[in-house]
């Protein structure tokens, strides 16, 4: 069986509406698509195992092309050197490759990704700032840290995250495992604002089997209501199975696909050296 | 004497055509003057001790409205908790002021700001990063960080700057003390960048007496050419006081007025509290 060939995104999601093709608007499978049928001269279907939602951002996008590693075998010695330079020009400025590598022909796209991890930036200050603004959802007032890690720290663990979903939930029909995920890792970054001193950036952080759509930025505006001392509690409304026990659902500028982990020994990355 | 009414400015430099006032481009200075107006319904000229170019940003550029301190004293108390918030929103979303305070009337702007702080940031990696790119200029080859250090070393002190000003120098009349400035410290952050991990982000610090037209970009470009091997030695490039012996002008979209030091006891902050 002949192996894949993937890479690692990092984009501007301001850019894009979303990164699943859709007809008649640019999406950042569209322009990933685009470039590969222009550098290779063939028009091939990427693959994924994350749609990121119009407006959010990616440093770690874990996409592949299938069977198309041998694709950059065949390529000459300078073709190979300058791979990474012709694609990313190809994609315009607010894609880039920055890694890429052949992956087994073995993976599942279902199986084989260990965790995803996203980020959510949050500026917490009474001025808001003139330059983060464009990837940091502002709160005017203070938020109570203890409150919403000790909220964040019930979310761990195998649940069913229906109630965070979009809308009342994911139809089993769009999703194989359902409405159930894992989270490995959830934790609160907290520093002041290192310019102006005055105010906290916030950067709240999950790493899970999966998540469902805007279930990020479902459970941590209702962890902002945690913050803001309203007595939400949780384990209830992990419980309830419902949307509408859950807070509101944040801005999508503030989110960021950081991490994807892929199991051991099934890809291995032809890493660009700096000259 | 009456004193002062003084502002620390955070903005967003990509939005405007520099600081200081010019007739029919949006400025700064054109900004804060038309907030302060329209707040007190009166016209005045603010002062500053820094014009930076079109397409610097600022976390703290000093400035003050003359006299003005009286104006806030006589807000009612509801007026004034309000202050901030009502001022930021009259100067729209690219501008902020992130503290406010009482300068004294014996200010003397020529004398009492101890010293100014600027950073410049590159991103020096094979792959150009989409989020940051509005913010940090991008070298794609790595750069020698002891041999630019070393450099970097050699500015420190006072000196005729006239090779890094812009053009070949600024003439004396349009300043007071000619060329000459003093640097008190200067240093480059270096890490690795913390999501692609591949690629340095730098961070290159000066602080000093003041600065030229276009001399922490000048400087910077000089630098980077050590930084690329290119044989340049600061101490015969400071002594030439030529602009065509010193390195490239930077572009403006990576640098910050990052700090304003007034002498001690001149100014109190009246700083607003997280609600």
């Amino acid at each position: 069986m002949r192996d894949h060939l993937a890479f690692r995104l990092a984009y501007r999601g301001t850019a894009f509406k979303g990164f699943q093709f859709q007809k008649n608007v640019v999406t950042i499978q569209a322009k990933v698509e685009e470039a590969f049928a222009r550098y290779f001269k063939e028009s091939r279907r990427v693959h994924f195992g994350s749609r990121t939602d119009a407006g959010v951002h990616a440093y770690d996008h874990f996409v592949y092309f299938p069977k198309a590693f041998e694709l950059y075998t065949a390529l000459g010695v300078s073709k190979r050197k300058s791979f990474l330079s012709s694609l990313n020009f190809m994609l315009g400025n607010d894609i880039r490759i920055w890694e890429f590598g052949r992956l087994s022909s073995n993976f599942n796209v279902m199986e084989d990704i260990v965790s995803k991890s996203y980020s959510y930036f949050i500026l917490s200050s009474p001025v808001e700032d003139p330059i983060l603004t464009e990837y940091f959802h502002w709160i005017r007032h203070s938020l109570n840290l203890r409150a919403m890690r000790k909220a964040q720290r019930q979310i761990l663990g195998t649940h069913n995250f229906a109630c965070f979903a979009k809308s009342s939930g994911v139809s089993v029909r769009n999703s194989e495992r359902g409405t159930t995920r894992r989270i490995y890792k959830a934790s609160i970054v907290s520093r002041l604002h290192p310019q102006m001193k005055i105010g906290q950036i916030l950067e709240f952080k999950f790493e899970g089997s999966g998540f469902l759509r805007h279930m990020v930025r479902n459970m941590v505006g209702t962890l902002v209501q945690v913050g803001e001392g309203k007595g939400t509690n949780i384990k209830s409304i992990l419980r309830s199975g419902s949307r509408l026990e859950a807070g509101p659902n944040l801005p999508a500028n503030s989110l960021f696909l950081t991490g994807t982990k892929i199991r051991a020994g099934l890809y291995a990355p032809l890493r660009p050296q700096t000259e």
